[in-house]
């Protein structure tokens, strides 16, 4: 492999992905990955333009930004590119009206208005009358009836339209790995015979709408993930460089993927961010 | 198309579906499909052979059969060919331990032992310490919980083994379509990057197996089902002729299906049979 001078030569921009990278989802707010809160900060201070970009369609991004805040991380909502408002943004476009097979939210002795979870995204959005099927990932709200309602609306539809957040295959929490949105998506595919439009990684829209926030075109920019397919394949096939870290739901296979070669591996965003400060931007 | 005396020629053995053809299960034991008491009845006493080849995964056959039974039907237990004791003898055979990911019986007021589900058809399987995932039409146990236990045990395989009771779409209850195992197969499949073994129609084996039962050969028998690909499609291609009928989870567009054409299409098991005393065996 090149040099990591050669490699990383002409960076302006990185996009982070921030479940796997940043922190573990988990009890209790899940745990920082280490060094990766003071990596944040450190590349925050440089002169490379920073945008967090993630799939995470259980959180609201104001939650999601509300639990990285708590354990130290410097990061605003502003600052997140996620799929969920990007989704919002089609169903008004296209009239769609959604039935939601998403996130309900924390439950238990805690109000839902404090925690709504994803929902609360989808505030504006009309759910009557559904015409639409809009998945993410949905945890314990993938029961057998919700998926089956899902299924029943898309078959009562003409032409059915699926849209799913991210499909990615599964994420590790800090309990292990658990299953994300991709598996329920190709179940529903199978179940109606059809194909899901996908909103958020890989979709080269989505990479997009996150370089544009911080005007970095994709060959001076860099995407650093801990999926080897949804963060570096599909940050590739959008011209950028990717960079996978071992932490995460990493595996030792994925240096030996069948289609998608990282232009780096590296132990963790602490060093990323050391190799990035070192050689970009030169 | 050629006349049914041309299409029929021949015939000597019958294989029939189960839900969607016989009945279609529902809350109460499900209701039988108009005609086809008295049309089983009358196979019965003619010169045909006749099996009974389903994929039914939820109930266990003891079940299936008593449920039958009390619709009227004329059937017993050693009349049908199911993929759970096909999959027991694979598991044996193999020293499988599976991780069962399938139906956990009437639960609630009712005592387990009395209605144990499929599960009884597993009493005599070490699911110790699993080296394999089972999954079957698991209902209402399609919780997140269960998928993603079966999904870790999965990646916890150096060679994952997942075998499938059927791969079927969805099914009709009185209710209305409902999602079948097959979607839960794909999501495994995609999330751990691997192919499920299929036990029970369309796998050639399991077609196979229900034909030696009744000692008929592929080209003297007929296969009629309510499921274009797993049972006209199956059965085609082990070499029989296949009939679909317009109950069940039929829909017309299946009369012109891009990949699989019946023999012929009826209203209900009652017109197959009336066309097969006219015309089979001759």
């Amino acid at each position: 492999m090149a040099p990591w001078g050669k490699r990383l030569a002409g960076v302006r921009g990185v996009l982070l992905d921030i479940s796997g990278v940043l922190y573990d989802s988990g009890a209790g707010g899940g745990t920082a990955i280490a060094g990766s809160v003071e990596a944040v900060a450190r590349l925050k201070r440089s002169r490379l333009k920073v945008r967090f970009c993630t799939n995470e369609s259980q959180k609201s991004r104001a939650e999601l930004v509300g639990q990285l805040q708590r354990l130290g991380f410097d990061i605003s909502e502003q600052e997140v590119t996620a799929p969920a408002p990007a989704a919002c943004q089609i169903l008004k476009e296209q009239g769609l009206r959604p039935y939601l097979l998403i996130h309900d939210g924390l439950r238990g002795t805690l109000s839902l208005s404090l925690f709504p979870g994803v929902r609360s995204e989808f505030d504006q959005i009309d759910t009557s009358n559904p015409n639409c099927v809009v998945i993410a990932d949905a945890g314990e709200s993938f029961s057998y009836q919700n998926m089956n309602n899902a299924f029943q609306v898309l078959m009562e539809l003409e032409k059915p339209v699926l849209i799913s957040l991210g499909k990615g295959r599964y994420y590790k929490e800090t309990s292990g790995l658990m299953l994300d949105v991709g598996p329920y998506m190709k179940a529903l595919e199978y179940a109606c015979g059809i194909k899901a439009e996908v909103v958020g990684k890989p979709s080269p829209e989505f990479f997009k709408s996150a370089l544009q926030a911080i005007g970095v075109e994709a060959h001076q920019a860099v995407m650093i993930g801990d999926d080897i397919v949804g963060d570096v394949g599909g940050a590739q096939r959008c011209g950028m460089r990717a960079l996978q870290v071992r932490t995460g739901k990493f595996r030792p296979s994925d240096e030996h993927h069948p289609e998608v070669k990282a232009d780096g591996y590296v132990d963790n965003l602490a060093e990323a961010v050391d190799l990035l400060l070192q050689h970009a931007d030169k």
